[in-house]
């Protein structure tokens, strides 16, 4: 069978190609994709910074939603024609970090979108032990917002936190809203951190105290707002020095920090804070199983506003466009490319 | 009533005066010091790093023990005769720290012997709260260990060291020994890491695997000794940028590492391989009460061969003597001063 696959072929570039599918080996899963979300790891691929990683033919995209289209053999629980999403890690189930329970930080992940194929074409085949249902009402251009929410609910996880507490967000990006809206739903004050004009007026409307650190000193600002206590739970988003010098700046003595962002440098952190007032550093990566679970019933609990979130969406053959813009506008929330013709 | 206290008078100067002692106010103990030990803050003082916060004439010291001479009014469930020591902290009750159950890390802090006058005197009046008595058969010196001791069970219990687990001690002076053995007897296989021949020395007759730095890549050798895991806990007692470094490299994923010692400078960190691996990074900073009681227990059992750690003993009189040979030997582990002349 052929279908239509967006490869990238390294300098900013996709094309569409038309590609031979397989039908789904033992143990397989092959999906109609519907729609597939650009992550900011896709942007990175997209501007030549993960080409030894990808090399030069890869189909990327893991932000997706779709419907079953056909099963391997020994596939159950599973039946074509069912919406799905996929949590496109595959561990080895042998490293000492999945021996330990910990699969989804393996030392030996394949993520699915960069390190194989991915989900910026028509079928794509993935492992069954990836493919979580979702609800039947679920909107699946909404439902393509999953993996997103999932990364936001583990690092919501991750900081504990609980009713009543005070929490921090540098960053307003997707991810940092995504991470701001689970903790308001999950009891907390949050207020969202950040320098750009557009993000800042999102997160207003959005309904979350904002913070401009160009208005002043932004820690005094929380300590201001929390009597003299500071942030409960920071989650770092930014991947910025001042960012990371607001981190420690910001939390509550004995607060936790969880650390969302891609450090590619080697930041100054005040290290001193971290012993003077008993902080805790949480790093979060991905997610595991049931923060799927969790992301699903936030959607349908109507945590996100899907309509205001989503403030792209384009057809596969637009998807070059889609990616220039994105790197041209940071004003985006979060692009979506329709890969089904019919979604 | 007049006796003997050493005062700092800044500039590497201790001098031994006849102070007057009023009777212990309401709330109120006096306790004759048997035993004080120098701790690395009181050579801090000493070296003139904090004459901002001790001042122009501070008695310092407080790793003591020491019998009940007298009371106050209003104190209850202690005895004059009574042997003690004292746990140094001295919190406000008021500020957020206080109110959310975490005394020990009071905005507002005083530390008995750096805020106020300490125990290299020979009668010490201290709130009723602070005082801690020990067993009867505990011999005086080496109850001067429980304040540092305490730190260790401090250290020890934020990283929730659990038996079977691989630990490394970066850094393997009094602190990082005592952490070293704390973890040991919480069931962990031990390591220290160190570039001090005579503490190398130490840490391998105390039973520790050693590991010098300047041998190799030391996170290496941990992921080799661990079948490619990494250590599961590690301390930072070193406070240096290479201690930093190795403490993350040398964690294994989802590890704990816990930040003993104090950075003054903004250390550069790899903030990548918290995200990557999950690392939680555990401030800790002095102790609760339930420390001061495990570091009761463990010495009782023998887990600190007090004879072996304490290796120089002096009278109040050789005090300057004293803080001048651990300036000039970092080979000492323990240095303690007696203060009691039938000690
Ligand atoms: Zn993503
Ligand atoms: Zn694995
Ligand atoms: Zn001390
Ligand atoms: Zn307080």
């Amino acid at each position: 069978m052929t279908t239509q696959a967006a490869v990238y072929r390294g300098d900013r570039t996709f094309t569409l190609e038309s590609v031979q599918v397989p039908p789904p080996g033992r143990g397989e899963v092959q999906i109609d994709v519907a729609y597939c979300g650009i992550c900011g790891t896709d942007l990175h691929v997209y501007l030549g910074h993960m080409d030894a990683r990808v090399g030069p033919a890869r189909t990327i995209g893991h932000e997706m939603s779709g419907v079953i289209a056909a099963l391997g053999d020994g596939v159950e629980g599973l039946r074509p024609g069912q919406h799905v999403v996929v949590r496109p890690l595959d561990h080895c189930g042998d490293c000492p970090a999945c021996r330990a329970g910990h699969q989804h930080v393996c030392h030996n992940l394949k993520f699915l979108g960069i390190d194989s194929d991915g989900a910026f074409q028509q079928k794509w085949t993935v492992p069954a032990h990836t493919v979580h249902p979702v609800p039947d009402g679920l909107d699946l251009k909404h439902a393509a917002l999953i993996e997103p929410l999932a990364v936001a609910c583990h690092d919501v996880a991750r900081g504990r936190v609980a009713p009543g507490e005070d929490v921090l967000v540098i960053g307003g990006g997707p991810i940092g809203m995504l991470v701001a809206m689970v903790a308001r739903e999950a009891g907390a004050r949050v207020t969202v951190c950040e320098i750009n004009a557009h993000r800042l007026a999102f997160a207003r409307r959005a309904g979350f105290d904002v913070l401009d650190p160009r208005d002043g000193d932004a820690a005094a600002a929380v300590r201001a707002a929390t009597g003299g206590k500071g942030a409960d739970v920071v989650f770092e988003v930014s991947g910025t020095q001042p960012g990371v010098d607001l981190m420690t700046a910001a939390a509550a003595t004995r607060g936790r920090i969880v650390m969302v962002a891609i450090h590619a440098s080697k930041p100054q952190v005040d290290l001193f804070q971290f012993f003077w007032r008993e902080l805790d550093l949480l790093g979060a990566r991905v997610y595991r199983p049931e923060d799927y679970d969790a992301a699903m019933r936030l959607l349908a609990a109507g945590v996100v506003d899907c309509d205001a979130f989503i403030t792209d969406i384009r057809g596969l053959e637009e998807i070059q466009a889609a990616f220039q813009a994105l790197t041209e506008s940071p004003d985006t929330m979060k692009a979506m490319i329709r890969i089904a013709e019919d979604a």
